[in-house]
């Protein structure tokens, strides 16, 4: 058989839950909560739900939260996305990221990935027929550098990926990165993948720079938004991309048969919840507070941690503590000291290893404490 | 811009639905329910959001709900298939046929589809690169010549795609298809799709006749259902599909990329939902009443009515009616007599018009009774 992803496997998240499940490790690895997001949101689903709202969602999302989106959008970030045209509600953000890339690149386009990265973007390409660009960063700071990015840029090049905050980094784009790459982009045809799941978890004086906001940048992007992110429920899959309408429409043309719609019920009540103006301020504090608070806990252990300026995750070097590779050293700190992580060397295609794993620090304060414990024993 | 599918616009559901909605027409074109699924269900959901089953569900599916779904399979077709490794939980039927066909099929690879079908199929298969072999069916039986089919047999087929119950036509695959089906892929490295998500509605003598009992088509073939089908909710979009070890792998490679996973409480609300074996028996039942009804009100009207021995869509022949093309046909009822159907014709690749149109009885009693009071007056 001619497998079309010869070289996957099972997705990095998925091994370090089932390690983590089978030896009752403490699961800091994939990103996700431990805590319950608003209990309003369930009431409201249950709530739509029984009235009935059990049907097909049309196709692009309920109109209602396409508005409420498209209206949240305007006031963060002063950009306008029509609701019928340019906003798509998807099966979570990585649906968005595939039907994005599946709408975009022809065999043979070239697409630039900058590592570590989200692991579904180099195989999604790939199965495409795309060639994957990798632009490797490094630690600690992860820091584009421009110019050697300009060199990778061909007549090939389909698209640029970019995810700020970005995961696994925790790195945020600057000013200085988005005008260089309004510079690097303008006068040619290349489409930005922009995942910004994370734009709600942007610390001290970092901000959340959204290419919505620059129109250069705004007419060439997909921008891709997670709800499981805001609301703290990954595991109700819904999220949206907002996308010009010349863009929007072709993205639509792959989404309408890879999943056609969304769960009609849930999209309703998120509509609802999108009124509270309130809960994303909120939300902000919410994580600063539970990274300062690990940051601070990590301090007692010997991992040298590293900047965190966005998104639920914290990356720390242990190089001081260990030659092995960061995948087997993840491997035992679950089984020997019951703590789960994810090597970054997961989010590199050449799995190139630099000594850094990642903890996703989106949980309760007595896990990051009771984490933090066993980790002082490392 | 080169888009990847520039024939297509958007899906004919989309489109009559939005009519029928502008138009405040009764819509019997997109297939879906207007009646409520068990209530039970919805309460099982709410329960498990509560019980904070929010975060991501694995990714092949919540294990308790792969475990009924193999024991049910085993129930009703004698079909042996691994809870672990050979079934996987989707966001819908639609998201399980793309992603078996973008696990399978390289660029260049053909592809047989049974015309009319499923819209989904070809733009799916055009947008992986591959070439659609239309093998097209006519009116009233739409039975498949084997012998002809083995023609468009060659070196390059991956694929057939099946779907029994047909959508939109309503016919059922005999023993006699499935001893030809299996003489014509035995020997052959051919991939077969079987899109059963009618399976429980299968009307008088005939049977359901599951890919899944032939060990020689099991081998070969993605096995495609969905809930929203049994259980009247198409708008919360979770079905599965059945594949033996080695496709499945490739399966997921796909899916976790392209999902990741389904919504986490719905998962373990159907598991628990799968243990009320009368459900099934019950719906069969359901549906050969609507059918019985909905076919005997048409008898008053000039529409010619078509067999239909499975699936919840009724097809009816216009040609004494009209000499207008179908799509124009149905936008008329829908604008002027305020009933919306689906033109065949948009189930051919080629467009072909055999004056045959599409009705959805998976509607309330009142909701026939009143459609074809308008229907009278064409
Ligand atoms: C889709 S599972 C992965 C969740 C996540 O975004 C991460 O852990 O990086
Ligand atoms: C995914 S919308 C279409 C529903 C359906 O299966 C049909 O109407 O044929």
């Amino acid at each position: 058989f001619n497998s079309k992803l010869p070289h996957v496997g099972t997705t990095i998240f998925s091994v370090m839950s089932k390690l983590a499940a089978d030896y009752q490790a403490i699961n800091l690895s994939q990103g996700f909560p431990d805590f319950e997001g608003p209990k309003e949101l369930i009431e409201l689903t249950n709530k739509y739900m029984l009235e009935g709202k059990n049907q097909y969602a049309p196709m692009a999302g309920v109109t209602i939260l396409n508005e409420r989106i498209s209206g949240k959008i305007f006031e963060l970030y002063n950009a306008q996305y029509h609701p019928e045209t340019e906003v798509t509600i998807t099966a979570g953000g990585t649906q968005a990221i595939f039907t994005a890339l599946a709408a975009t690149i022809h065999p043979g386009d070239e697409v630039i990935i900058f590592e570590p990265a989200y692991d579904s973007y180099a195989p999604s390409v790939k199965l495409l027929g795309g060639l994957v660009k990798a632009f490797e960063l490094s630690p600690p700071d992860y820091k584009i550098d421009w110019n050697m990015v300009k060199k990778l840029i061909s007549n090939r090049t389909r698209m640029i990926i970019l995810n700020s905050p970005q995961n696994p980094t925790g790195t945020v784009l600057k000013q200085e990165d988005i005008n260089q790459l309004i510079k690097l982009t303008r006068g040619t045809d290349i489409f930005i993948l922009s995942d910004e799941v994370y734009e709600h978890m942007v610390y001290d004086e970092n901000k959340h720079l959204s290419l919505a906001k620059y129109s250069e940048l705004r007419e060439r992007s997909f921008i891709i938004a997670s709800f499981g992110k805001l609301f703290h429920n990954t595991g109700w899959k819904v999220g949206y991309c907002l996308a010009p309408k010349a863009l929007m429409s072709e993205f639509r043309k792959v989404h309408q048969y890879l999943v056609f719609s969304v769960n009609a019920p849930v999209q309703y009540a998120i509509a609802d919840m999108l009124l509270q103006k309130d809960y994303f301020a909120a939300l902000n504090n919410f994580f600063t507070e539970k990274r300062n608070f690990f940051r601070q806990l990590l301090q007692q252990t010997r991992f040298q941690l590293l900047p965190c300026e966005g998104s639920y995750f914290q990356c720390v070097g242990i190089k001081n503590i260990t030659d092995e590779k960061d995948t087997d050293f993840t491997k035992r700190l679950t089984t020997e000291f019951g703590v789960a992580s994810i090597p970054t060397s997961a989010f590199y295609s050449k799995s190139t290893d630099y000594g850094v794993i990642r903890f996703c620090f989106a949980k309760k304060q007595e896990t990051l404490e009771n984490a933090v414990e066993r980790l002082t024993n490392v």
